[in-house]
C-alpha cells in the first residue's frame, strides 16, 4: 500500500499524457450529440471517485450527474429512460458484475456507456462504447490508493472535454503536487502514534473535498478497523453532531477555497465540545485552531486539492494500520474483487 | 418522541385523504409536460427520506432521480441545465435555506419545482411551483420520525401518480401496517437493556430499506451518541466489512422480497465472523440466524415495508436513549431547524 501511494504522481503524469487524446477527442464527440444526464456507477473506492466526478463534472460543465443505485436495474429491474445520458462505470478491476450488468441496461437503454477502468481486457471494456484507462500498472494491495486517484485524474479530464468554457483548474499541475503531499510521510509516521488506539472517529469534506472524506473513512475502516463515519460539514450539523463529546475524535478536509468559510465555523464549534480535531489544511487558521493539523501547500485551492489531499489521509491510514500491528495491504476478511449483484 | 412515534398511523392516514386529489392532478400534469429528470434536494432525516423516494420513483416510473449536492448552487454558483426537470425539495420546516436556495435556482433554470413540507406557510412554500403537505400537526422532538414516514408516504403518492403502469404496492394500506409495528413497543422496551453500553454499530438494509439503513443511523447518534455506520449490503462487503469482529453490533433490515437473499448471504458472513446481529425482519430463516430479532408481520413485502419497519427503529432509538438516562426530545448541541449554506 506504501509503494503504491508513492507511485501515485508517475501514475497520474502518465494517465494524462496516454489518455489526453482519447478524452479529448471524446468531449466533442458527446457535445455534438447532446447530453441531458450523466450517470456515475461504482462501488467502494471507486464509488467515491465517482461522488468527486458528481461534484467536478456538475460544477464545471452544468450537465445534472446522478451517482447510480445499481439495484435499482440488477434486483428491480427497472427500465430507466436514458436515451440522452452518458453513463459511466468506474471499476478498478473492470468485473464488477453488478456494475456491468448496469451498463448493458443503460445502452440497451440507449444511452452511451464509458468505462473508466485499470484493466484494458476486463469484461467492463468489453460492453461499453468508450474505456478511459488509468496507467500506472497493476494495484496489488487491497485497499485502493493509486485507483482511487487515477478514476479522479480521468474526472478531470472529462470534465475539461465537457465544458463549454475553461475550466476553473489545469490538471496538469497536479502530480508535481501529489509528488510534494508524499513529503509528508515522516510527519505523518510521528503522527499516527497519537490514534493507535482510537476506536471511532468521523472524517469531514465538503463539496470538492466530500468524496475524500468518503474515502479516507472506508481506509480507515477497511485497513485500520476504526469505525469511521464521514459527513459533510453541512450534514453533520443536521443530527450526527449530537454524537461528539470531549476528545471525540474529527478528521477534517479544510483546503483554501469557497468551502473554507464553513469549514472555519465547524472548527468553532468543534473547539467548544472540546472535539480532539486533526486537520488536513493549507489554511493557517485552520491548522491554528486544531488539536494537530497535516499543513500542506498553501497555494493549492480546493479544484486541484483533492488528489494531493487525499494522500496524507492514504498515508495515515497505512502508517496507522502498521502502527497497531495490521497488515494493510490484506485486510481480514475482504478481497481485492468484491462480487455482489 | 414516543408520542410522535405512536401518532404515525393517523397521520399517514391524513395525509393520503387530504393530498390525493392534488397529487394525482401534479402527475396528470407532470405527465402531460414530460419529466426527463427528478432532483430531490433535502437535508437530514428529510434526506434520508429522498433517498427512499429516489428508489421508489426510479422502480416505479424509470424516470431518472438524482439527490441533489447543495452546494454545487450555493457554494460553487453552478447553473445547472434543468430545463426538462422536476426538482423536490424536502424540508419539514420549509425553511433549510440551502434547500430554498437550490429551489429558487432550479426554478429560474426552467424546472418545475415542488416542496415537500410539514408547514404550509413556511419559505418554501412560497416559491414553488405546488406543495405537497404531510397532515399530522407540527412536530415538535428535535428528532424527526413522524415528519419522515410523511415525507415517505408523499413519494408513495408521487411515484404512484407518475408511474406509467399501476404500481407494485397499494400505499392505502400502509396506515394500519404502521398501526401493527407500534405492538412491538413493549418487546422493544425490554430489548433496549441489552444495548445500554453499545458504543457503535453498523445499520444495513439495501434498496428500498437502504434508506432506513441511513435514518436508524441518525437516529442512533442523534439521540443515544451511538457512533453508528449506515451502509447497503453491497457496499458492506466492499471494505466495511473488516471492521466486524467478535460481537460487532450490526441491526439488518430484512423484509420479504427481492433482496433478501442477498440479505441472507450477508446473515451467514456475519454469524461466521461471530458479529452481534439484530434483524428486522418478517422472515424466519434470517429471525433464526441473527442474535436477536423484532419480527414483523411476513405479509408486509418490501414495497410497503419501508415505513413499518422504520417504525421499531425509531421506537429502539427513543427507548434506548430512555434507558441510557438521556432526553431524545432534545438532543445535546442540536436545534429543530439547522441553518447551513
Amino acid at each position: 500500500m506504501l509503494q503504491e501511494i508513492a507511485e501515485q504522481p508517475a501514475a497520474l503524469a502518465q494517465t494524462i499524457t496516454e489518455e489526453r487524446g482519447k478524452i479529448a477527442q471524446l468531449g466533442k464527440f458527446l457535445q455534438g450529440r447532446g447530453i441531458d444526464l450523466i450517470v456515475l456507477v461504482a462501488r467502494g473506492s471507486s464509488d467515491n471517485a465517482a461522488l468527486f466526478g458528481r461534484y467536478l463534472i456538475e460544477i464545471t460543465t452544468g450537465i445534472p450527474v446522478s451517482l447510480s443505485a445499481p439495484s435499482v436495474h440488477t434486483i428491480y429491474g427497472a427500465k430507466l429512460k436514458l436515451q440522452n445520458a452518458l453513463v459511466i462505470g468506474v471499476s478498478q478491476s473492470g468485473e464488477g458484475e453488478d456494475i456491468n450488468r448496469v451498463l448493458e441496461h443503460s445502452r440497451a437503454a440507449g444511452a452511451y456507456t464509458v468505462g473508466v477502468t485499470n484493466e484494458a481486457a476486463s469484461s467492463m471494456s468489453g460492453l461499453v462504447d468508450e474505456t478511459l484507462l488509468m496507467h500506472g500498472g497493476r494495484e496489488r494491495s487491497v485497499a485502493a490508493t493509486k485507483t482511487y486517484t487515477g478514476q479522479m485524474m480521468l474526472f478531470y479530464m472529462l470534465a475539461a472535454s465537457l465544458a463549454d468554457q475553461k475550466p476553473a483548474f489545469d490538471y496538469e499541475a497536479i502530480p508535481d503536487l501529489a509528488a510534494r503531499s508524499l513529503e509528508q510521510q515522516p510527519a505523518i509516521l510521528e503522527l499516527v502514534q497519537r490514534y493507535v488506539f482510537m476506536e471511532n472517529c468521523v472524517v469531514v469534506g465538503r463539496g470538492l473535498a466530500y468524496a475524500n472524506a468518503y474515502e479516507l473513512a472506508l481506509k480507515l475502516m477497511e485497513t485500520c478497523y476504526v469505525v469511521a463515519e464521514r459527513f459533510s460539514s453541512a450534514d453533520f450539523f443536521h443530527g450526527p453532531l449530537a454524537m461528539v463529546e470531549r476528545h471525540f475524535p474529527v478528521i477534517v478536509f479544510a483546503p483554501p477555497g469557497a468551502m473554507l468559510s464553513g469549514v472555519r465555523d465547524l472548527m468553532r464549534r468543534l473547539s467548544e465540545l472540546h472535539a480532539d480535531t486533526l486537520a488536513i489544511t493549507g489554511d493557517l487558521e485552520v491548522a491554528g485552531s486544531c488539536t494537530r493539523a497535516v499543513i500542506l501547500p498553501r497555494e493549492i485551492d480546493e479544484f486541484l486539492a483533492p488528489i494531493p489531499y487525499i494522500i496524507p489521509g492514504q498515508l495515515f491510514a497505512a502508517l496507522l494500520a502498521e502502527a497497531k500491528g495490521l497488515n494493510p495491504d490484506s485486510p481480514r476478511s475482504l478481497s481485492k474483487v468484491t462480487r455482489t449483484l
